[in-house]
């Protein structure tokens, strides 16, 4: 049985959950609470980090390589585009959420209100809070600049760049953390994502501790 | 004209320079001092990062896209696999070290010694010195781990996961921080790759304020 190890609001995991429900691989979602140092999953992976998908009987760490793989092995839909420099740009947009958005605004956000008191790791410090509600502006707005001229954030197809955006504002989302009356066209985008089959299992998250707001999983937010 | 944008002791350039040097694409590099807050700089990418190719007009940031880049408009010599299993490892490990080695390890000890001190940000945090010497001997045993059972970290081929640990290591190298002495086998990958023509530039950074120690340029080491 093909399994993936995740924590629910894991933006990492949820890039990954959105492609394999895009290409249709079945998973078991198995949750992983990595922080309670559960020995055995160390031993199945030296990163000690999630996502980590079991495929086929291999166990496959570091979601970016995962998507690329996933891409590779089932490439119908296909989340990356024919020419090399649209597949560059997809690829750019990935990494700008999932290194600097997640430097400046998830960590700052999520990890403070939620990893810190589901960890128990302490409580969220205010001036981290203020500086990624202030950066999130900057990344909508940004956003907004590429969807002026583009119907998805890195061309005219839906790819593994917008997986990567909604992975982390839908998290964010969960906590009310995004301002949707920013930009309209950032909206717009985000209820296009928010409407697939594959967004469903996102939409029925749940952590313990932290309600699930109305908004969240309405189509009409 | 080409041009690589880039810091010279920075692991995600020099991934870059290593990759077009071993493809044989000419640049000139243009040393980008970030810190300094140059806005020409920061309109050229709003990320605000090196490394940042100019290639064929476009400018192109984030090394891990442009890599895929150069692989997919360069292919000879190839730095990535055939099979979707060899180029998921391949993957894999190039994350493993630019995001997790360079978590614990680089930012940890180069960052603190060398960053501060040219960024003007502070003196070395002790402690932060100390767990960045702690963790790269846990990753030196992983390469070993890796090299015990394979010609190179990835596979029998030299590849990008080659690029990515040895511009890390190189990087750590100028400043004396690694212990080549630890492990025989990590040793003789590093002479391998050390002694390879797209190495030379890098063994002929200079950084002032910190000379170059003797070994590090030593193919002899
Ligand atoms: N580069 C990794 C990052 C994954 C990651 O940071 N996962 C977090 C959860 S969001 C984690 O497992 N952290 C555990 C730790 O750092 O110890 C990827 O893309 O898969
Ligand atoms: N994800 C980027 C990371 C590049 C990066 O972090 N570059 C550092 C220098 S080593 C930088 O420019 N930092 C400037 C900043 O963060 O403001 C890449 O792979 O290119």
């Amino acid at each position: 049985m093909n399994r993936l190890y995740h924590v629910p609001l894991s933006p990492f995991c949820r890039k990954v959950r959105l492609s394999l429900a895009e290409k249709k691989i079945e998973v078991e979602l198995v949750e992983e609470r990595y922080w309670e140092g559960d020995s055995e999953f160390l031993r199945r992976n030296p990163a000690a980090k999630v996502p980590i998908l079991k495929l086929d009987g291999r166990l496959m760490s570091e979601s970016a390589a995962i998507c690329e793989y996933l891409e590779e092995k089932h490439p119908t839909p296909p989340l990356l585009p024919a020419s090399p420099e649209l597949r560059f740009e997809v690829r750019r947009l990935v990494s700008w959420f999932d290194d600097k958005f997640h430097h400046e605004v998830t960590t700052k956000l999520l990890y403070e209100r939620v990893n810190k008191k589901v960890q128990k790791t302490g409580y969220p410090d205010s001036a981290n809070i203020k500086s990624g509600a202030r950066a999130i502006k900057y990344h909508l707005d940004y956003m907004t600049w590429l969807l002026d001229q583009r119907r998805w954030l890195a061309g005219d197809q839906m790819t593994l760049a917008d997986f990567a955006a909604a992975a982390h504002l839908s998290s964010l989302d969960y906590i009310s953390d995004v301002d949707w009356n920013r930009s309209a066209n950032v909206k717009d985008w985000y209820a296009k994502i928010k409407s697939r089959p594959a967004f469903r299992s996102i939409l029925a998250d749940q952590v313990s501790g932290f309600p699930q707001p109305a908004h969240y999983s309405n189509l009409d937010f």
